[in-house]
């Protein structure tokens, strides 16, 4: 049997057609144009299953089922409760595709399913218990317990971003708190503290590579010239990388997993980010002689999202 | 069958036999005396054991196994890693009681087999997944998920005091860490709260009620004088609970839940605490409409611990 998996994004939808072990046989996608009614939006997503299976060669009573991954929520009723960047608030999503494909369905956050995607056939697919910390924008989560997705007793689980770690004075949030964890460990909180290390020096290195204009600094600005060794940059990456040792930590001293993940568009720096935490993690640890969860990077990019929908349906 | 538990306390030790419902059948309690080589320890702790079998008039056939909460973190080999109040490091706790006891022999921290004697016996009975939160000299924490008690991969879960809630000029931590959870929640927290508002109004309710000695202040004179309406008492009340909201809230992003319990000293301010935080969560709570986690006070008390240890036998 063949899943669909797909990952509904603000700005377009991306369906695959895997195999049970999440190797991908074929892919679709297509502009998502949230603007428009939501039946138009899964109508062009049936599309693309038709698409992707027919590329595939595979029929439609060889899918087990169909997987969605949101940026929000849904309820175990498949409705999607918010969906903030889609502009849905209760939207019936499984109802809906089932007027056009007879399958089960199954719906979860986009962070949850790149975690259960890494966990199912990506880095952490020999472990038991992971977490997976998605570093983009936001930061988002993806908890597997024994071999399960965790999603909460009221699927709120796993809202890692939106963990306080600056109870005082932190900086606000778009969630309406103050103090997340997102505003310290996501893409957006480099280029924050990347900016303010450009007012503070207008000469500095990482004000050459955006131009001049601190609006277009990224990211990967701040990684590579703190790669190269430059001070100003390597100061920020330092900031950086022990707040998200702090997330790690807090991690540990919660769950205690056999291994933590790292994705998402930060994950990028790859050993040099990893590598980063791990000198600081031991210091954050609590019991000096006690191992901890290997850190590790995500390695399914952004087919995790597709991947990881479709393989809910190995999750049931 | 019946099952003994001990609670192995810095100052005393409380030795209970219970059965399979978490019911008291007799206990028996001696100091702990902890600078004592550990094998004097452990021939009391038996001691305790068998005194407590006489009088509940239980044979030792009719014991299933031995648990034992320790304020430390042990192995799975039942050796006591840390614990740092008795000063032990590496002891062989589950060998040493094994020369007089030939039972299975069960060590968890005391903070978890107390969340586990809740859920087993207590308040959290009928759910699937809690997190107990004990608000005493530090803060601790046992997390039960799908009905078993959650120990992490490497036994250093639920370290919840230590999960760092401020980043950024944090409060020192006994831990070596700054800004960890129990810095702001423990009732050392209330306790420091209280001096500094007694240091800023030397004439208040709470500087009357220590007696004008500040060393003397305990959290409950604090909760009491806030109970009472004092204005000054209040303030410091009402910015503990907003700190525990924060860490009661972080637990829901993180697991969400069925329950979460508070237990420890603090927790005995009952329902004014209960209720202080609940005003205070749906502020902090991100899907607005979603349903998270019923807050509860734990009510096994003291016992909890041995309760708690004794049950072990059951979780496995």
């Amino acid at each position: 049997m063949y899943y669909i998996g797909v990952d509904l994004g603000g700005t377009h939808m991306a369906v695959g057609v895997v195999d049970a072990g999440g190797t991908i046989i074929a892919k679709a996608e297509t502009p998502t144009l949230p603007q428009r009614p939501y039946q138009e939006l899964v109508a062009d997503m049936v599309k693309c299953m038709y698409t992707a299976m027919e590329k595939a060669n595979v029929k439609e009573d060889e899918i087990a089922s169909v997987g969605i991954g949101i940026p929000g929520v849904a309820d175990r009723n498949g409705v999607v409760v918010f969906c903030t960047n889609l502009g849905w608030h209760d939207i019936p999503l499984r109802e809906e595709i089932q007027k056009h494909i007879n399958k089960p369905v199954f719906i979860d956050n986009d962070a949850n399913v790149a975690g259960w995607a890494e966990y199912a056939a990506g880095v952490s697919r020999n472990t038991d218990t992971s977490v997976f910390l998605t570093l983009g924008t936001g930061v988002g989560a993806g908890i597997i317990i024994n071999g399960k997705l965790w999603a909460g007793r009221h699927n709120v689980a796993a809202e890692y971003g939106h963990i306080i770690i600056n109870a005082d004075n932190g900086e606000k949030c778009t969630c309406g708190k103050t103090g997340c964890t997102e505003r310290y460990c996501s893409a957006t909180a480099i280029i924050r503290m990347g900016r303010e290390a450009c007012e503070k020096n207008p000469d500095c290195l990482l004000m050459q590579r955006c131009g001049g204009d601190v609006n277009k600094l990224n990211a990967k600005h701040v990684i590579d010239a703190a790669k190269e060794g430059d001070a100003i940059a390597t100061g920020v990456f330092n900031r950086y990388a022990e707040y998200l040792t702090i997330a790690v930590n807090n991690v540990i001293s919660f769950l205690d997993p056999d291994m933590i993940v790292l994705g998402g568009g930060v994950s990028h720096a790859g050993e040099f980010l990893l590598n980063a935490v791990r000198e600081r993690l031991p210091k954050y640890h609590m019991f000096k002689t006690l191992p901890y969860a290997e850190l590790r990077q995500a390695k399914l990019g952004n087919d995790a999202g597709f991947i990881g929908a479709a393989l809910l349906g190995i999750n049931q």
